[in-house]
């Protein structure tokens, strides 16, 4: 693994959590695949996240998420360091999927806590060191509590960052006292990638010493992500003030047309439909907009650009 | 379908919630599940769900599930009708895992919301109404807020109940306002089967109207919690008062041992062990007792008998 | 003390939390009141609960809350006990109504938790045996977790319910695992007086060993409710089943029309101003129902009667 | 109010929500009062807050709240802003308590949502508005979701900032994608004051816009959040990152010796005690550290100066 891209760490930059374009529940879209990996990589992203919440990975049938996979392995095909979710309620699954990560091409793992019990940090650490043991590729930890219902401790992440397989932190919980906690708590350990999910408050966390964003917007617009990542790491204020505007504008303007949950989600493939690079359905049990919310997205992106 | 005894409807009495009897996270203890099945047809019970939250069911893998569910058909082997859980993020497994049990001869299939993604009532009734449509098996809805985040609303069991393919409904709530409202609600549709999961609310939820219990303690001692259902329908009250006291102390001495939110799923499978009914091993990423609690067990055993 | 009627005990029967009648947010409707009270008096209950939840107590000036205690206390006269409610999240408050509340008359103190800062069972334990060493009145418990962020776990009450002056639970939970679990740990020491508070779980509570309720629907038809809580004591099955009916009728009709978390409060107080009772102005930061709302609740009664 | 400092807008700077010096429950620490209030001018903070979490209110007797704003009044003598945190229950205390304070000299009100019903954004709004208009001084919005069940929605902070005496947002939800998205949402209203609570957070958001820090740290150590608030607005990245690390060891060194959910206020006081400046009594239902618990306190401080 001495040329794993992820091991010159810490890794950083924008990592797009890649939505799964679906033609529908079964069947990838492939040719939309296609063209939104390029997408991505000619928007200079450093890396590319499958099968993470935004890939809708817990919604996917296996056979479809380990298709994903080599579709994705095949058509980056070395170009950049793919990460894999492997989140699952069953940690045999997990490293089931790891397994096959690995033999595809994939370069590192990525794992919420299993979220159906309800976890102790204990037995959350327990359960990352015995992942960690038997898995094939480096692991980021992920942490997402909204949807698992428990957050990692900083303790527990400064437990666990000291093994050796364990490189990074993916966090998607929004709360800057744990980011900056983590922060400092990694302080020693600068090798240890820190990731933050939420793309409103990336720039404001590589600005405090973060490493970079999985940022779900990059699917649309991967250039002005990695533009506003490289001038938080220049220190370049203006121009972070500049794209933050335009970040916040796509976060207000198209994840919140939906009235439910999962509106962030909706908003992002219909974004995608509208700019053809990929078509629009979401994967049961969500379901994608409807025509009046199609086109509210159609003039938001118009206005957007 | 005409024989399925849970169509002679309301479905109703004790249907323990199996526990999955496992030498180690992908191995299933044969002569300990062959030993359980035995004790509970003995004990009376009126069915067995498997792969409930109780079977750890999320925990396994799927090759696992489906041993589990072809192991328990033979050995039961029609005497008893069975409920398979198939619970599951992802609704194209629930339904495989359905297909799969109905040739195999399961008598119909449980699940609770899909539970990693927050979801809305009209996304959960869609969701139920789409899944009720394709399986091949009736339907019971599972009411599990507490691990899957989203209880099903009243309004959503009345609209459900009327598609002929969902026959019941499995409440874990623990919530008794909530389980008044369904049992008001259903009062016209009195073949809709209303369990309750619970064994410290089973016999005033039957007293009230409710039709069984779906009761972990029922592992152990499926003759109390038969004798218990049938007395709060016999009305006898004497009996029901000093029935619900051992029960109630099952509850308090063997489910409130550990520390952690496993503990009723750590005390039950020791519980087990001592009595010399199966393994006692936890999968990942639970884990089981270890020595200290194991000797409470025992000793809370002997207390109990 | 020793004719205090709540120390007979354990107390038992039906206490409507009584709403506060109130002409705006710092006038009470004093003729309301005295009808109010007159009602509940010829309904046959066993008791009233002023400045709980239901008499928006945490809404009210203090002024007013001790002027609502004044006149109860003259207008009911000593011809059944009055329980005051004293929870507030300043304990040094909560004592000075208790004193006030005593020199008037008052029979007992009802507390829940202080409400602002989350506190653990171990400050929670300590917060109470405080307050009943320094309390004038006996105290209850009150077990409201929805708004006070905080269960009463059933250690702590055990422990509580040693110190002489703590004499009973009001629990509000809803949650009948709770409340079973209550019930058997405080089993030999059968003169603690649990009452809940959900109407719709009283009757089953009461048939597994419960002392009663403290239901908002007593505010409308007093004598609906004891009825119902006599019938549980006397085991009279079909009595219970058929006042049950009307009890839920109630709870579906008049609590579910609002579209907030208020509704049950505005409904209540719209029903008490059909019946031509009191006044239904609800006290800021909530409000009462609008036209189309009062219209539902008068077709919901004239539909109930 | 022409001459009122908080309406030459947008506020800015660091406000201590200032500790409340206490003897006993019901006792000021008049002297330590003093000298905290001299400490504070002396570090040079822009203004100060009474009465907020930090302060204790919601545990506070109101005689006794009544008495702080009164003693501060006094001691502060104009020299810098007094916010008044008047949030309450009940919106006529809120409101009396506000006019008490405009009588001594106070500058602006802060209030969080009314804390014991669960209210929704529209009764939110107008809860907000009414109080807005009867108050006699200026509002900060206090968003405070952990403690009062509820969060101000980005929409709702929208709406209230058009009423002329709502100036500014406290936001101690800790959730930068919500304070982002706040200063997205009033990019063209700059002169409404955005404070963050959680010092760990204060650098950051600054350096994206905000004003600065309503920081529980800064009654230890003024100087030095008013060095990395100037920092922050300074750009100077440098001193940003090495003034953060300072107030990271603060967090982490005061703030998480205890085990419960007061600690952060345990050890602030108990900080304040090591460094002779005032009494570190914690009023009940809170209670201070013990003294295993200070002495690791005083070594941390060491450790720290």
């Amino acid at each position: 693994m001495t040329s794993n891209p992820l091991l010159q760490q810490p890794f950083s930059g924008i990592v797009p959590p890649m939505v799964t374009p679906l033609l529908d529940d079964n069947t990838i879209d492939k040719v939309g695949l296609e063209r939104l990996i390029e997408h991505l990589i000619q928007g200079g992203v450093h890396g590319i996240f499958v099968l993470g919440t935004t890939g809708e990975a817990p919604s996917l049938p296996y056979s479809l998420r380990r298709e994903l996979v080599k579709l994705t392995c095949e058509q980056v095909d070395g170009r950049i360091p793919i990460m894999v979710g492997v989140t699952d309620s069953s940690p045999a699954e997990s490293l089931r999927l790891a397994e096959f990560s690995t033999e595809i091409g994939a370069s590192a793992a990525v794992a919420a806590p299993p979220y159906y019990f309800g976890l102790d940090q204990s037995e959350l650490v327990e359960y990352y060191l015995s992942l960690a043991e038997r898995l094939p590729l480096p692991l980021y930890l992920y942490n997402m509590p909204s949807h698992t219902k428990i957050a990692i401790s900083i303790g527990a992440v400064e437990t666990l960052s000291k093994h050796p397989n364990i490189i990074g932190l993916k966090d998607s919980s929004g709360n800057a006292v744990y980011f900056n906690g983590i922060l400092h708590a990694m302080k020693e350990d600068p090798s240890f990638s820190l990731l933050v999910g939420p793309e409103e408050m990336m720039a404001s966390s590589v600005l405090m010493g973060g490493h970079g964003g999985v940022n779900g917007g990059a699917n649309l617009f991967p250039m002005l992500y990695v533009e506003l990542y490289q001038a938080a790491v220049d220190r370049n204020h203006g121009k972070v003030m500049r794209l933050q505007r335009k970040v916040m504008e796509i976060s207000k303007r198209l994840y919140g047309v939906g009235k439910t949950g999962s509106s962030y989600l909706q908003g992002l493939k219909a974004g995608l439909r509208v700019l053809g690079i990929c078509n629009d359905h979401l994967s049961s049990p969500l379901r994608g907009f409807e025509d009046p919310e199609k086109t509210q997205i159609k003039e938001h992106l118009r206005h957007l650009q």
